[in-house]
């Protein structure tokens, strides 16, 4: 069966089934992590706090810290939240400590669970891949976790789910309701994906921010091959 | 704003806004009280338990019993809830008492609102007009209560707020990102609604139970031009 918890508080019905767990927050957790990765970040470990993200840092001076509140970049931090600020030369080879509103949370959630993918429209149809093979192999079942924003439903990340989703084997799982929606939802919508998300709340939100080009960015659909997995603690890129 | 609230358990949401409220429960609550209408019913009294249904019956005896548990019939009833059963023989100028698992539930916490329609996709062109000129006239924004079953997210009652919500007049509304994830999933599945209607949990389950027929009928899209409105305890036509 492949589940969709429309809020990251309910991330743990789909631990407490035991699923594979693809945890998705377009905007723009997700996408960050998937393209530092693809800059050749080493990993990335989620902080759920403020005070928790410094004190990882102070351990690990090395370490660089990422991440926002009300979507924007903090005192003393490397880098905002703009998926497009992770270039290579800031981040090749380098661990990024990130705490954000919602996605950084809807990780540390899942902790729980022993398979949990980051899950992006940037690489939707690695994680289908990824994510059918190893609960395939596994004899496990799928669960989505949309990070939304303060715990509300989120069309992005939902369209999302649907992308992902229409990526798996064809009768491969069975769907829930809210997975069939998702998937038709993303079917009506895969042609003018930055168009329909520029209508989400979150989107007008971060419009109005200044962070549009975050919007294009994080809507390119299929763009990179890499699964980023979350595990004892950090996302580290799957091999 | 259009709302959509995903269950029956969360109307208190949409009373407590003071929205329009559309109730929706497409299978099979929705359809049976349009079909209702179309054959000439007076009025329908939800009751929210068999005693309450009963209760109703002692004190009122030229009123019909309909609706199930389980699905089923019930002992005693006149009808059960399969929108084909209200033929015009057997309801024209007739009150019925109505009664099911999740449908009259929905109506019924409801009552705190002025404007409670009901829709169904046998009727979505018709409320979306009326609701629209009803919300316009009165300043008022929109909600949807989606029935569902057992407080679940249904597939078939996300796809007929879509299909009602996508007959508002263009730039009338702001959309919840869950009224635009239902256009959405409704527009890509408008051409095949029974097909992909049959693909969801509650569908499966009364295809088990023999109603594979209330399924096409409850499908029809625009088939009938009325809207039932819930007032003072019962529902009435719309004039």
């Amino acid at each position: 069966m492949v589940s969709v918890e429309f809020a990251a508080k309910d991330a743990f019905r789909a631990v407490r089934r035991g699923d594979l767990i693809i945890v998705v927050d377009v905007l723009r957790c997700s996408s960050s992590i998937v393209n530092a990765f693809v800059n050749g970040v080493k990993a990335v470990v989620p902080a759920e706090t403020l005070r928790e993200a410094f004190a990882l840092r102070e351990q690990h001076s090395d370490y660089l810290l990422a991440g926002e509140r009300r979507g924007r970049k903090l005192r003393g931090f490397d880098f905002g939240n703009s998926p497009w600020e992770f270039v290579q030369e800031a981040v090749d080879g380098r661990t990024l400590i990130m705490t954000t509103t919602s996605g950084t949370g809807a990780l540390v959630r899942c902790r729980g669970a022993e398979h949990v993918l980051v899950g992006a429209f940037l690489n939707a149809e690695a994680v289908a891949k990824e994510a059918a093979a190893i609960a395939q192999r596994n004899e496990l079942d799928v669960s989505f976790v949309l990070a939304g924003e303060k715990g509300l439903f989120s069309l992005e990340d939902f369209l999302c789910a649907g992308a992902i989703a229409s990526g798996f084997p064809i009768g491969a799982f069975d769907f829930s309701d809210e997975a069939l929606a998702a998937v038709l939802a993303f079917e009506c919508a895969k042609n003018t994906l930055g168009e329909s998300v520029r209508k989400s709340r979150h989107a007008k939100h971060l419009i109005e921010l200044g962070f549009e080009r975050d919007i294009e960015f994080s809507c390119m659909l299929n763009r990179f091959d890499l699964v980023p997995i979350y595990r004892d603690g950090k996302v580290t890129l799957m091999q």
